[in-house]
């Protein structure tokens, strides 16, 4: 889609609606939407005790761990690509 | 580090502190909350009226959908270098 057109998608995360404004399809955010809960879920189960905003912070401190780790792995897999453009 | 070695850090994001166990060493612990704890303020600062919980969800949201462009990223690369070692 371009980039001027703002889609508005209304998800459901944790029991709690949210409307997203962006320039992504609603089917991506709903699908961005849907690993976010899921990942509250499976920490929240592990850790009943904790409040929502606690929960949301350590789905959103594991996410950003997986986005290191792959961003890593783009750094691995370009460099190894250079070098094979250069062989 | 050893698989079997765990690591209790313990970081503050959005001033909250939180202990954190895990087999990463201290210091990533410490890079992945600050990145956190940045983007919360960022999210924060465009939203003033946002409460942590709803603030914390959009930035895991925010930083799963970065996860997704990655790894997206990584699919791309590693058939790009299938490629090249087929040729």
């Amino acid at each position: 889609m371009s980039n001027t057109e703002k889609t508005r998608t209304t998800v459901d995360i944790y029991g709690q609606q949210y409307v997203i404004l962006g320039t992504e399809t609603q089917s991506h955010v709903r699908h961005v939407a849907s690993l976010v809960d899921k990942k509250m879920r499976e920490i929240g189960s592990r850790n009943p005790s904790l409040d929502v905003s606690k929960l949301a912070v350590l789905t959103a401190l594991n996410a950003v761990n997986e986005f290191i780790l792959m961003k890593e792995q783009v750094e691995r897999l370009q460099s190894e690509l250079q070098r094979k453009r250069t062989e």
